[in-house]
């Protein structure tokens, strides 16, 4: 499975993402699905995946190829006009990618649904934020909705939904993406460390974070235990509310 | 949908489901999923029901027929020698209708699947809880896994998971259940008020509660907004732990 989170604030996008994939309990693997692309000043694009993993590299590896072939017409991560041109580009792919395998897949009882989260921000453009289906199809996060998650999204939900709002900082938000992510790990062997991170703050159209953060980082063990002790913490002050009996 | 959460601690037995079933958003209405039965001094039996609601209505009426018919032959809740026989008791009529309906209900691309918890204590056994599944099999929560939930259960789960153990009391474990409820609430709109809750203090044989907690509950209320108040409060705090950048 999969947890992948990502909050598009007024101050700038923050992603965080797992790196488990399993095909049965028996079968895990780790895959990165985080991926980035920056021109530094002028634009920073990242996108996590989740669903079958032949259709999600497949979309990455054609962006990939497009970037690094001169002879390449049309638009890239790299040269399109707008964040939402990338999401176009992407969900393209997804559609391609399903005309390809969709029949086969299915005819084999596995399933070839897949979706992307494509964020970033390009010099004259605002922070974006598009959730891309398989069909090709996609939304944008909103203030309304500032975030979307991929996969195992159930666990997590509760802490952003308290929490985080349009205009909310990026250190809140990558605070309450981290205890998200916490509660899954907590809750679902099939979400797992490491994670992968990438912040975005607005206007600066490069990263702030881009990193990896491994399953013995000190800070964020020292979160998860903080996290843990307040929560046991406020759970004894309840002690204090009014009782029915 | 549905949520139904129930606590085996060494204190005795915690209850607690909503009230909401829904054939699509637009269909929605309300039926209790919540049944008690009691002997004062000699047992205490409830059951809480999710899925397939002719499944879980057949199985309640063919009980409450059971012990109303003085010609019954065969334990009934209120007869059984155990609480274990009332979990097999109930596992028979969840084969039952299975065999009856199974196959017309599949073939309508409909669900037929259902669960039920069976939880209690009878004068001279301990208290037990078991989770019944639509084939009529069993399991027991025990010492280690000391709670069971039913239908949307991912929501809620994380604060049970953090703050329940065996040696819980049950004024704890009644905050637990309330909180997790909460959690699902605000998350999932097919799981809504009013609450049915029980507990069964153990080796009382008989409930120190079995009430409904309606929608502008004023205790309820209290808790919900000091929950959400103590969480805002513990995020806060976790602006002084540690950062990366």
């Amino acid at each position: 499975m999969t947890y992948c989170v990502a909050l598009r604030l007024k101050a700038g996008l923050v992603m965080l993402s797992d790196t488990r994939t399993n095909a049965g309990v028996d079968n895990v693997s780790r895959f990165r699905k985080m991926f980035t692309w920056s021109v530094p000043g002028e634009r920073a694009v990242a996108m996590m995946t989740a669903g079958n993993l032949a259709v999600t590299q497949s979309v990455i590896s054609q962006l990939e190829d497009a970037i690094a072939d001169p002879s390449h017409e049309g638009d890239t991560v790299l040269s399109a006009p707008s964040i939402y041109r990338i999401a176009e580009i992407v969900g393209g792919l997804m559609q391609d990618a399903q005309q390809k395998w969709g029949a086969g897949v299915t005819a084999m009882s596995e399933s070839i649904y897949a979706t992307m989260l494509v964020a970033g921000q390009r010099a004259g453009g605002q922070p974006r934020l598009f959730m891309v289906y398989s069909a090709g199809n996609f939304i944008e996060a909103t203030e309304d909705t500032p975030f979307f998650q991929l996969g195992e999204f159930k666990y997590g939900k509760p802490i952003i939904d308290r929490v985080i709002t349009y205009d909310s900082t990026l250190e809140d938000g990558l605070t309450a993406c981290l205890l998200s992510m916490d509660s899954t790990l907590r809750s679902n062997l099939s979400v797992g460390m490491p994670l992968d991170l990438a912040i975005v703050p607005a206007d600066i159209f490069g990263f702030s974070e881009n990193r990896r953060i491994e399953a013995e980082d000190a800070n964020y063990r020292a979160m998860s235990d903080a996290w843990s002790a307040s929560l046991r913490e406020g759970f004894i002050k309840m002690r204090e509310a009014p009782k029915w009996s």
